[in-house]
């Protein structure tokens, strides 16, 4: 028997997914998990860059922090003899960052809040320094941020409480910690015993390889089910809530998220069972509309082979669009370091 | 340019995915596939059934007619001394052959018709004659079902439509020609071009593997989605129908098929999609009810390995149904080969 004392002390050690070290960036690289736990380090934004291409990194928040070191590489590293020389090298590393992916909001975000700093400061050493303490203060608020905004989350949770989530909003889709799997991680903390459903999350199987793993790293109970199963889940199972991350969050709510997200939502809605996104704040986009966000369609070799396997025949039309959007009306409530944002969500934000 | 005539005169010459030949039984490797179009020989109906179990051979009509050549393999190759010892063989056959796969109706359907023709028998020699012909009979009109069935269907297509379809109900999952594809060849061969959306199918990827490939060897346009892109895929894109097979329709209009079917219909129902199933009448089952159908559970290792590549961490919980059930009320129509069934299907069947 655990008491409630011993319960409370819970208290975990997530994976930390990227970081600063002996000015180098230091990154999990995601793409050998779950079957090895390796690191690598990048030594220019340009490296960085291909790591956010080719997912060694992802995840919104992760690759916006990862974006800001990026740029922090580019002013630490550099022997521009001018501040002009600096910063254009500054623009490029921007330049070639920002294209890495076309979705997700925080990159752009993370990316234009350390170039703002950089304007700021007026020597070649004042630009590099300011560059660094922003992109390593943006990587400290992404851990605060996930933690208030779990415990935040963490309330409408119950002990006992089943949680269906797609794809990987956790650890390892931050710096640590995790946004939908955070919520999870307070509740643990707090005392709840929580169960959670992963959906395996093709192609690139985020919820087998990532979430099935940081949880399981963390001694949380985890269950994996093929995408193809998730309404039969839900008409045999007891799932309470589902709860997902988001890449970008517009200001009307509808939420840009792993291509799969959306079927969920329509799914959770026709068995009643409130579908929750958990977004920080530096994921709303409120100047964009639908319209103008690129919906980043990916190779097809993410579908037509695994490891070497290859499992589609020569020459097969593939059709692999990387997001996909839920309307507000799907949407139960949207968790952030701030609160739960309630719908109508386009004037509860005014607010 | 193609005039008319050229155009009706297409017909296809599909693969055939099991057959009887100098005394054995001859399928097509479907584990294999698509990188490997290969074929194994069973030499008895333990064989037989070890070959459904490991999905070398699968689909509803294609297993029906694997089992009823594993009894023709008893019957013929059988040393024994009596009628009622070869009648002995011949049920402990039917036991190993119709455990070999839960939910499939076909299954038992085509074992207990061979059964009862044996018993009609007198002699050893008439036993085995009568076995072995029924089963070839069984094999022929799964041929001329098929291709009745997809008449029918064909009717209901227009040139340039797009069809959706899950899972492999095609000439891998029958004899040859096919259910839901067997409607599309059907089409064509009537000159009408057919694009077509095969998603995946997790974890077995029966969509990439096999009606990809069956249709690619066909010359037939066809398109590859992840399983979590169906309600993306269906919002951007211009899906006519979604046509699928079936494990198992119950009088109600219930239909049992791959896991993922009745999510797919969820979604096709809410775009306003006709969902339809193309089923045979040897797939109708008039006596059971939801309750009483065995939902199979398959090995978790489908969805921890592709190939040799390990994508799921160890001691990880997976919970892996083979089929779902899809409701009557999101059934536009049931292409068989008498015509199509409409709703309400419990009380059009009994017409």
């Amino acid at each position: 028997m655990i008491d409630a004392k011993s319960k409370k002390e819970k208290r975990f050690d997530p994976l930390v997914t990227v970081f600063w070290k002996d000015d180098y960036v230091m990154m999990i690289d995601q793409t050998k998990l779950p079957n090895r736990l390796s690191y690598i380090r990048c030594l220019d934004h340009n490296e960085v860059a291909n790591a956010i291409k080719k997912m060694v990194i992802r995840g919104a928040p992760a690759i916006g922090v990862a974006a800001g070191f990026g740029l922090a590489l580019t002013a630490v590293h550099s022997s521009a003899k001018s501040v002009n020389e600096l910063r254009n090298e500054l623009d490029i590393a921007f330049k070639v960052l920002q294209s890495s992916r076309p979705t997700a909001i925080n990159l752009v975000w993370a990316l234009q809040r350390i170039m703002k700093t950089s304007k700021e400061s007026k020597s070649i050493d004042e630009v590099k320094k300011a560059v660094l303490n922003e992109a390593l203060k943006m990587a400290d608020e992404d851990i605060q941020t996930n933690r208030r905004l779990g415990a935040t989350g963490a309330k409408i949770l119950k002990d006992g409480d089943v949680i269906m989530t797609h794809c990987n909003a956790g650890s390892l889709a931050t710096v640590t910690y995790g946004t939908a799997l955070g919520v999870i991680r307070a509740a643990e903390e707090s005392g709840k015993h929580i169960r959670v459903i992963a959906t395996e999350t093709r192609p690139v199987m985020q919820g087998s390889r990532l979430t099935a793993f940081e949880l399981q790293h963390d001694g949380i109970d985890v269950s994996l089910i093929p995408d193809t199963a998730v309404a039969y889940t839900m008409s045999s199972r007891k799932i309470r809530y589902v709860i997902v991350g988001a890449d970008r969050v517009l200001r009307t709510g509808h939420v840009f998220n792993k291509i799969g997200t959306y079927q969920v939502a329509i799914m959770a809605n026709l068995y009643n069972i409130p579908f929750y996104v958990a977004a920080p704040l530096s994921t709303f986009d409120f100047e964009n509309s639908q319209k103008n966000v690129i919906i980043e369609e990916r190779p097809a070799e993410e579908v037509i082979r695994i490891g070497r396997k290859r499992i589609v025949p020569k020459g097969i039309k593939i059709f692999n669009p990387a997001f996909d959007i839920t309307p507000p009306e799907l949407i139960a409530g949207i968790i952030t370091e701030k609160g739960i944002l309630k719908p109508p969500f386009e004037i509860n934000l005014n607010r």
